[in-house]
């Protein structure tokens, strides 16, 4: 121990052990509960994996000291943990982390630098409360040097970004066009050639209608290292809010998530595939759309009379919802105001928390009774 | 040091010190580059003057000790901790914080005899990666008494509650029953009628496929107080590690998670209703059902030639996935070994990851053709 050498009889009642990193916490026996307060905190902050990243450069260690070359050992490894390879490692993708490192100690050794491209980072932002955060995505977001961002992520979230992060608004105002999907690739993959730690903060989880597909396809293509950090997707964090059970044994044996905004030249919603009585019906974006989404489904052969739900900015402080009918959906979604919305159709909705499902039993008694 | 004692030997090449509160980084010799980096992260998150507040409560330690109250010293100290008189300390107003800390003892010694019930906490340990847990899962966890988890839990999720929390087995071993549901319900309600703050850790999150439905009906039909944190459900832990997104624009307009083991006395499962190309269908539990799920989607009407992925233990060390078209799907599921795993059918397989989908992209390739 170099700095205090009283350390080796210290006690530290809380430890953050990640293999071969260790997080000592001692309060001089003052107080255990301060202890492990303050380790809840230091835990979220040290990435799961970052033993494995210590262990593969514990590996490659005599290699790099060996580098003839004008870098100094300390200078790469500071850009080995600054830079994409400790992502790979952070992310579980080991094998292409040795092999970029491989790679990066051969290009140091004929006195090069590896091209300096930014890794982009597509984090879902979860449902809106910054504490249902994954703890990934928060390592990442302090870890940024710019982050994109746009109208389904809430301020909060923002929030936890680096203090000295470049923030980027990327989104839709309203009454004003957005910027479109081929710009913001574009300024991700420009970002990340510059060099920087790109983040795009996405609503809910990026692969569920957050267009991450498209994002990751373009990065890919400019040859940009992307690492895709999911997030609580919105159906998720509002059921739980709810008490909604998206699930429910043998009365709903499957849940679908599905957009009433379609991409333009797409085909209309099928909503004969939503007919089942045990599938829970989970609408994003349907606020505008809950005409729609009524006639398609009693068209289909739902009942009108099965329970359904409006849940609005879930999870957030003006969190709002309203319960009734499936035939009663327009005038639900009028009752809840305005922002990110879901609407969810199926018998679970009469179990949610029983201040909000008072009115759905009884829509339940009277369809089974039917 | 209580749980390694490895650690009196180990170097600890960078230090946080605040007095009585010291913070030790160690890598095992394996990088001081990296242990600084991470001193850094940690300097930044550990308020100035932390020291000052412990050695105030360490002033304080017996009398509080002496409290004739229901309420434990550690609760004290908790909400010492959480409130107004930490936030005194630690903002230099160290009079005030000590005055404030006399009275609350004096109240909490004048303290009811109440027994209160603990709040049960339904948790989503998300996907397998630790990482993956919200910032409230892990706040949750590290406050809890007794943690009750699952087959489905990973185990360096479970490693992150409070070190002292008790730890109880719900689950099933391979080839034992397992407890049954109502027992979990009874054990879940026993506990916080004992006044202990319980956290129910479900695989995921609590409402797909949780079976958390049924325990929040069982406690609130016991008067125990239940808060559900929602977790990043394994179809989004796994199809972020893959790079499969699970809707994409107009080929993939909707999502369905449905799962292959249905309850007891359970209507068959209805492929018919999945038919539709734009569905991507993620089957939980699905990994001894290959051979169902294939024929059921195949006579549904699916191409057999449409892609297919068995995703296994996603998001943890030893993840496996096998890529190919529907009618493999048998042959993909016995290439990956045991443990969980999903089922994932739809167009967007083939733009997933692309060591991972270039036998997808073939099978795609194959249907546009025909």
């Amino acid at each position: 121990v170099v700095d205090r050498p009283d350390l080796s009889s210290f006690i530290f009642p809380a430890i953050v052990d990640r293999g071969e990193v260790v997080v000592a916490i001692g309060t001089a026996g003052a107080s255990p509960v301060l202890a492990r307060r303050l380790r809840e905190r230091i835990e979220s902050l040290v990435p799961a994996r970052i033993g494995e990243l210590a262990a593969l450069m514990s590996r490659y260690r005599c290699r790099v000291a060996a580098i003839k070359s004008t870098i100094s050992p300390r200078l790469f490894w500071q850009r080995v943990i600054d830079g994409p390879i400790a992502d790979l490692a952070l992310s579980g993708r080991s094998r292409e982390a040795e092999g970029a490192l491989a790679r990066a100690i051969e290009t140091a050794g004929r006195g090069r630098r590896e091209s300096e491209t930014g890794t982009v980072f597509l984090v879902g932002a979860g449902p809106g409360d910054p504490d249902l955060l994954t703890l990934r995505a928060l390592q990442v977001l302090q870890d940024a040097d710019i982050v994109f961002y746009d109208e389904l992520v809430a301020a909060g979230v923002l929030e936890r970004a680096r203090r000295d992060a470049e923030r980027v608004f990327v989104g839709k105002r309203r009454g004003a066009p957005g910027i479109g999907q081929g710009e913001i690739n574009r300024k991700l993959v420009q970002a990340a050639h510059a060099g920087r730690r790109v983040v795009r903060l996405k609503g809910g989880d990026p692969f569920v209608f957050g267009r991450g597909g498209e994002e990751l396809e373009a990065l890919r293509a400019a040859g940009v290292p992307v690492v895709v950090v999911p997030g609580v997707t919105a159906a998720l964090g509002c059921a739980a809010e709810a008490g909604l059970p998206l699930t429910y044994r043998s009365e709903a044996s499957r849940v679908t998530f599905v957009t009433a905004q379609q991409a333009k030249g797409a085909a209309p919603i099928d909503w004969s595939a939503l007919a089942d009585r045990t599938t829970t019906v989970v609408i994003y974006m349907g606020l505008a759309e809950a005409e729609t989404v009524r006639d398609g489904l009693i068209a289909a052969g739902r009942a009108p009379s099965t329970p359904a739900a409006v849940l609005a900015r879930g999870t957030r402080p003006d969190a709002q919802s309203a319960v009734g009918r499936l035939d009663e959906l327009p005038a639900l979604a009028a009752a809840v105001g305005e922002g990110p919305a879901l609407l969810v159709v199926g018998n679970v909705v009469a179990r949610s928390t029983p201040w909000l499902a008072e009115a759905a039993r009884a829509a339940a008694d009277v369809q089974d009774a039917a």
